[in-house]
């Protein structure tokens, strides 16, 4: 669930900030400090060296930041006037605290707010703990330096930021750190470029990822699998263009509501303007329109595996979080008033069905409405309250907790977002679902009902697995690029123990890829330990290991990623296993899973 | 084969022009003459009539054209001086003739050529037939009547043009027109409609195809069948985004060579503009690039079903045949110079299986090269003679029997290309091969050689289904829109007898769905009869039929698509012949084609 920082805890790390700067001027008099505040982890303060200061100074200053802890120093408010509080601070020459005050002062401020702990003075709001003792010696640590301009103006001058973490306890300082160092293991620009999954070239430009073939392979297998669980639910294919004319988005409003978020126009002469597409939808509008529809043919779900483009600004752009260029497993279902609530709650349920699939636990749900006050939302105030109440209670009866927010919908309707944690506890909007009545209307969209009349649709716009980028970022972390059998780029590794069993080794490959299973080949001169550790830094997830043996019994023994226990079966039977291992989706590469044919024979 | 019109029938043609011409002048003597050409399948006149002509006046003309090649007339050729010919025009009243004849004369020709048959004198250049009785009196026949400018100017007289068809034989006359008359019922701007494949909307933009339901289960199942025998024949899949940089097409020349088939730019300010890609080579390239590359890992094989857009002329668009957006079954080969021979002969017999899996038996092959004194071709001399030389010992060596054609090369390299016929004869390119030393040197692509030297690889560029949106237009007019199961949209449809086995129908639809099988049912009230003629129109391959007694045995009675004989089996071994069917892919739309479980019982 959504992480709050508890306020004691936002004061504490304040107070620390203090006491680092306590440290450092006992060590540097002369140093000028800037700003130092709390962070989501812990504080930082900046501050000007007449000589730099490297981490090899930190340790020093942080023994010196326990022992101030331990003396147990008290924290006292003092206010004063402006004019006195200026004297005093140019009296310690802290010439930006001058600055602030002088600021502050001009601002109407009749007072100025001092702390002092100890011998340290500094001009601060608060608030601070009473006595340094409360906070444990060890739930705090420096832990980096950068630098940072006064101010973040970079016409002023460069100062020295040291970051410090701290948290209630040292177990929980320690569990930060590992799950940070782990964070950086598997980031996914990190493994991304370990495996092969995606390139960003600037000869094609920021934001748009070329998929390598270990990448494709992965968007391949979940286009498989929603393509799948869609044709279950009665969903049915469609295929647009990756470009309109400017008049479908002046009819779906995206022009003006979304221009910013859209690529600049290709202009032609004498005809329209085109535009790449930053949304599906309204290409599968055009669809619902291509001919009458009758309340028989409801709900007609559309779905599309579709590309789409966003022109993001280059400062957001980050790996495959934030991105240019997206395929996203899209659908739009248009359901007559009566059919809406059991779809958004089939909807909801697939969601539910994709995070049980791949063992995400740590998500939910938040509500986005709109805003009467905001021009931000095209559509009438009761479509509004309709869609709004029709998404909480389909929550409601779906068994979703969730929580409200107002002002985050999209421009035609609430948004149902599913957010999730990744590993390092970044909240992120993993997919969203939407109602909307106001497309139906902007596209003139009607069915005729079972009265031979004129009836406007309801489009629920879904995506569970959202962005094909954002998923495969977020699933490299969260599994740290081991990925099951069934998503694995390659499957299965046939290691030949020597030269002479290479023929063989061919053989059970070309067996496994006959029946399309992705199989290759390691018949390089390397030691079989060597081959196997290759293997598993590669993140395959089963070895078949053949010799003399296995060759004359026609059998292959199998290790898999990760475990002691190896196998010796049939070539058949193992072939057999697998492909009921990959027809269920098993998440194999997950320790409790049981495994078709793996057992101590 | 290509058709080529022999020369005897095309003067043949002509000669009908006159004696048509000679056959209208003798009901309308007042009719001022255009012109009169043969055609690939006949011939027609121009006339600018003062009362317009009707086709109920062409059996009477067609007739007295019948007499008069009976009457067996003697073609006459004589030359005249300008004047001479201009004043016997203008006795005729023949003013446009007199124009012709006046222009002929300004471009420097001291004479003029008349030919005269019976009473009927032309200004024509010949040659025609001896005496008209060669001409057999049954071979052929007038079609049609349409408006054509005089000299096809908007702001020249509306002339009414009379069509008539002429061949060898009555035999051939009327071949063609059955044959004329298949592909006005497969046109498949007719079937696209009448079978829900594509869409295309004004909305959106002309040449840009929306793939309706069923359409995009074809591209769906197409796509299956390319990436299945692509693994096979150990090609790995990419996908890289619509758009690039400019930068990308300035290196690989597609600016400026391939400019004006593109879209225009998408134009940021302090940034590089943007193109849509019109092929997916180069950024196929920047994936070669993306790291260094041994012998070792050679050939790569990149395969990727992607989009291309390319901004042809609105007046060339027809259908899906010529298109603005299309779907490619594309791929990139990069070899090592040894590794070309033995791929491109892999690629041509890639092409020879789509064939015969297809049934499509009337194609060729052609080889389009380049041309040294032309400069819409890129790269050496050398280059293009090696690469010529290379395809032309690969076809040789695949056993295809090709035609040589010098100009009609890509810009960086020589195509092979496949030559196939519709259903009406039109010849079509269905897909190009290519070789290419051009691009690896314009990318700078290397691979490190077994000498540790960098080499240059060559690149395979092949595309053996074409785009996606012409190969379907082939499909629906080569199978008449029947589809074999596994390229069905709707695969089986369940006709319960009664509404007593509804609930069984059913139950039969969702068994059937279960394992992934495109079924439906129609338990609407229609008579069952009515019910089978509906799914026979919209040519559904398997029909299941249930009764009382299917439903207490558990059975369905399998009807086929065209087909008196059914068979009743057990629900469970239907489910497996159609998976079967549809594993092998089956062109069980083909009468001959022995389909498992499909046996008198």
């Amino acid at each position: 669930m959504r992480k709050v920082i508890p306020q004691w805890l936002d004061t504490r790390r304040h107070s620390l900030a203090h006491i680092m700067a306590q440290a450092v001027l006992e060590k540097r008099p002369d140093a000028k400090l800037g700003f130092g505040p709390a962070t989501e982890d812990g504080f930082y303060y900046d501050f000007l060296f007449a000589t730099p200061l490297t981490s090899d100074e930190l340790p020093a200053i942080e023994a010196r930041m326990r022992q101030i802890v331990r003396e147990d120093e008290v924290f006292q408010r003092g206010d004063l006037a402006v004019d006195e509080a200026v004297a005093q601070l140019e009296a310690m020459g802290q010439e930006f605290k001058v600055e602030y005050c002088r600021e502050l002062a001009a601002a109407g401020n009749a007072t100025i707010r001092l702390y002092r702990s100890g011998d340290f003075v500094d001009m601060c709001e608060g608030p601070h703990v009473e006595r340094t003792s409360v906070i444990p010696d060890d739930s705090f640590a420096l832990d980096s330096i950068a630098g940072a301009y006064w101010r973040g103006d970079e016409s002023r001058p460069m100062l020295t930021r040291i970051y410090g973490l701290a948290f209630e306890t040292r177990e929980e300082l320690e569990a930060f750190k590992a799950r940070r160092e782990l964070a950086k293991q598997r980031d996914h620009r990190k493994l991304g470029k370990e495996l092969d999954i995606f390139h960003i070239s600037d000869q094609v430009g920021q934001g748009l990822a070329l998929w390598l073939p270990n990448g494709a392979v992965l968007i391949d297998e979940l286009e498989k699998l929603a393509k799948e669980m869609e044709f279950r639910d009665g969903y049915v294919p469609v295929r647009t263009p990756h470009i309109s004319k400017s008049r479908l988005y002046l009819t779906s409003g995206h022009l003006p509501y979304y221009k910013e978020s859209m690529y600049p126009p290709m202009q032609l002469e004498g005809e329209d303007d085109y535009y790449l597409k930053p949304m599906n939808c309204p290409h599968h509008h055009i669809i619902y329109a291509s001919r009458p529809r009758s309340y028989r043919d409801l709900p007609l779900r559309l779905t599309e595996y579709g590309a789409v483009y966003r022109y993001e600004q280059s400062g957001e752009l980050a790996g495959l979080l934030r991105v240019r260029g997206m395929w996203m497993n899209d659908a739009h279902l248009y359901c007559t008033p009566d059919q809406v609530k059991a779809e958004f709650i089939k909807v909801l349920e697939l969601h539910r069905f994709y995070y049980s699939l791949f063992r995400i636990t740590d998500f939910w749900v938040r509500l986005s409405l709109g805003d009467p006050t905001s021009k931000k939302f095209a559509g009438s105030m009761d479509s509004w309250e309709t869609t709004e109440d029709m998404a909480r209670k389909a929550l409601i009866d779906a068994g979703f907790p969730f929580e409200e927010v107002r002002g985050e919908a999209a421009f035609y309707g609430p948004k149902v977002d599913h957010q999730m944690s990744n590993v390092v506890g970044r909240e992120e909007t993993a997919s969203t679902t939407q109602l909307d009545l106001v497309m139906p209307e902007r596209f003139g969209l009607t069915f005729i009902g079972p009265d031979g009349l004129e009836h406007r649709p309801i489009i629920i716009h879904r995506a569970p697995l959202g962005t094909h980028e954002r998923f495969v970022a977020f699933l490299l972390e969260h599994l740290g690029g081991v990925f099951p059998t069934w998503l694995s780029p390659v499957q299965v590794r046939v290691l030949p123990v020597s030269e002479g069993q290479q023929a063989y080794g061919q053989r059970v490959v070309d067996a496994l890829r006959d029946t399309l299973l992705r199989a290759t080949l390691d018949a390089s001169s390397e030691s079989l330990n060597k081959r196997i550790r290759a293997a598993e830094v590669h993140k395959i997830p089963n070895m078949l290991v053949v010799g003399k043996r296995e060759e004359a019994d026609g059998t292959v023994t199998w290790r898999r990623k990760g475990h002691r226990l190896q196998v010796t079966l049939p070539l058949d039977r193992y072939v057999a296993a697998l492909q009921e291992t990959i027809a269920r989706r098993l998440m194999d590469n997950f320790e409790d899973v049981e495994v078709p044919g793996f057992a101590a024979g």
